[in-house]
């Protein structure tokens, strides 16, 4: 008998998990507390999976979705599952009313890990007996394309699940990166974030256009990031490795940083301008084709990731 | 008859630019002030046209290397030249001395680019007759790889010689993005600064490893980075666009940012853990080779580009 997952909130973010355990061989049980929504999710997913058996990283629709589910209530979602992936909308007092309901249905052996990007669980299990069960497992979307989750555990998780949800993780082919506490953002948004503010830093004062900086990123540092990560990047930048660089570059790198360190609120006037600059690459009405044009982008880097490793 | 660049300073960056050049049909010629240098830089040319040959980026080793010539003194390298490439050691004083040469040596109608990676060019060519024809021209290396080009003017740089030397780069292959002024760090190193910054203090602060900071990058947000930039990931990753994110998601990051705004110099103590964690992931021995692998999987991201534009 295969395992089984369980999905509670079946948006975009959770019907992309659905895809990662169902192409790993789980069995999927969806739930939304929305009516109607799983089953929307559900042909998303059948539509999704077409996708990947194009780029050859599936090889049977139907098999994969024959694994999947949806539940007519939480409990049942619940019901022998080994791990339940929590994607609800990210607000505390949603998630904590979730969590409630989850902690009345939930049986003793299953893990929890919640999609939440920037608000550590300790927001909304404190209040939960299954509390040392749960830590936030936060993917990038989509998560059966991109392999990164984060797993941050509240204060009181037990390192046990975390280990456990970690060799989930890796058994489904994603990338675990660990926190070893909480922090609002965790990694990727806080990295994400520096960059993004001084990004715009550089388009509020005029020195350079939104299309300029994203030129910098995707011909310059992206093609090296892509592949490596910072560190690996600055390690091979100098004859010395890493600390050769961080003594050559530091003080470079440190001048400029305190030289952005003032913080500034995307202004209205600001957010028009990077507003307009955009339309005039990319109008509107073409966002959702430019969309699809970057997971196929996405698809082609998950094939040459499958095939090199 | 073949135009003429003269490359000015023949090290690592230089001898980059001597590919780029040759590889688009110019005559290169190389000059280094150290005695030998221009010489072991041509085998070092020879050597990375074989690596670009055996990833189908150079159709003939032989016919580009005919187009590079080592130039006696910096009078001849320069005569006849539509442009000159300075990549001289980054130090003010010794990019100062060698513009009071290069400017006694130029023909009225060559235009200067300097591979400064963050010192702005003002500070060393105020004293020069030649001044309004020097810019910026910062490459990341190896420039015939990774084809983004800084351009920076001085306060003093001509509008027209910007134009020429953007047109000049974008006829060799290299995407030139422009700053309207001078600014420490340029665009890539403030933008590679602040993320350093930030990857430093999580590691510092032991919140996750620096194998995990790498892969948040590498697995994550270095993916959508290598082919869209920051401004188009998020400009996809909101319904509505580019505005849309900036207002549901611009609270969030500034309520990082301003978590991680106080600056701190990299103690010796922090570079010894994060060169420990690095050498036990690579030894200290194996840099060299793994900075081959870097190149060739930078060669294969070049052929695929070179295949889809």
């Amino acid at each position: 008998m295969t395992e089984k997952i369980a999905i509670i909130g079946s948006g975009l973010v959770g019907s992309g998990w659905a895809i990662v355990f169902a192409r790993a061989g789980f069995t999927v049980d969806l739930y939304d507390s929305a009516d109607g929504t799983a089953a929307v999710a559900r042909d998303l997913i059948a539509q999704r999976l077409s996708d990947l058996k194009a780029f050859g990283l599936v090889s049977s629709v139907e098999e994969v979705l024959d694994r999947v589910s949806m539940a007519p209530d939480l409990r049942s979602a619940l019901s022998g599952a080994i791990y339940a992936q929590e994607s609800a909308y990210e607000q505390v007092d949603v998630k904590r009313d979730l969590f409630s309901q989850i902690d009345a249905a939930i049986e003793p052996a299953t893990l929890v890990g919640s999609s939440s990007s920037g608000i550590p669980s300790s927001a909304f299990t404190g209040h939960v007996g299954c509390r040392d069960r749960v830590l936030i497992a936060h993917p990038v979307n989509p998560p059966y394309l991109a392999p990164i989750v984060e797993l941050v555990p509240a204060p009181w998780t037990r390192p046990d699940a975390i280990k456990a949800v970690r060799a989930l993780m890796e058994r489904v082919g994603q990338s675990p990166v660990e926190m070893t506490r909480e922090v609002e953002g965790f990694l990727l948004n806080r990295l994400q974030a520096v960059l993004l503010m001084e990004a715009w830093r550089l388009v509020e004062a005029g020195l350079a256009t939104v299309e300029d900086v994203d030129l910098t990123i995707k011909h310059g540092l992206g093609l090296r990031w892509s592949f490596m990560g910072p560190f690996e990047t600055i390690d091979l930048n100098a004859p010395g490795g890493v600390a050769d660089y961080a003594r050559r570059f530091g003080p470079l790198y440190q001048s400029i940083a305190a030289s952005c360190s003032e913080q500034r609120v995307w202004s209205e006037d600001l957010i028009a301008r990077v507003e307009q600059q955009r339309r005039e690459k990319l109008p509107a009405e073409d966002l959702g084709k430019r969309s699809a044009w970057r997971d196929r982008k996405l698809m082609e880097l998950a094939k040459r990731r499958a095939e090199q490793f």
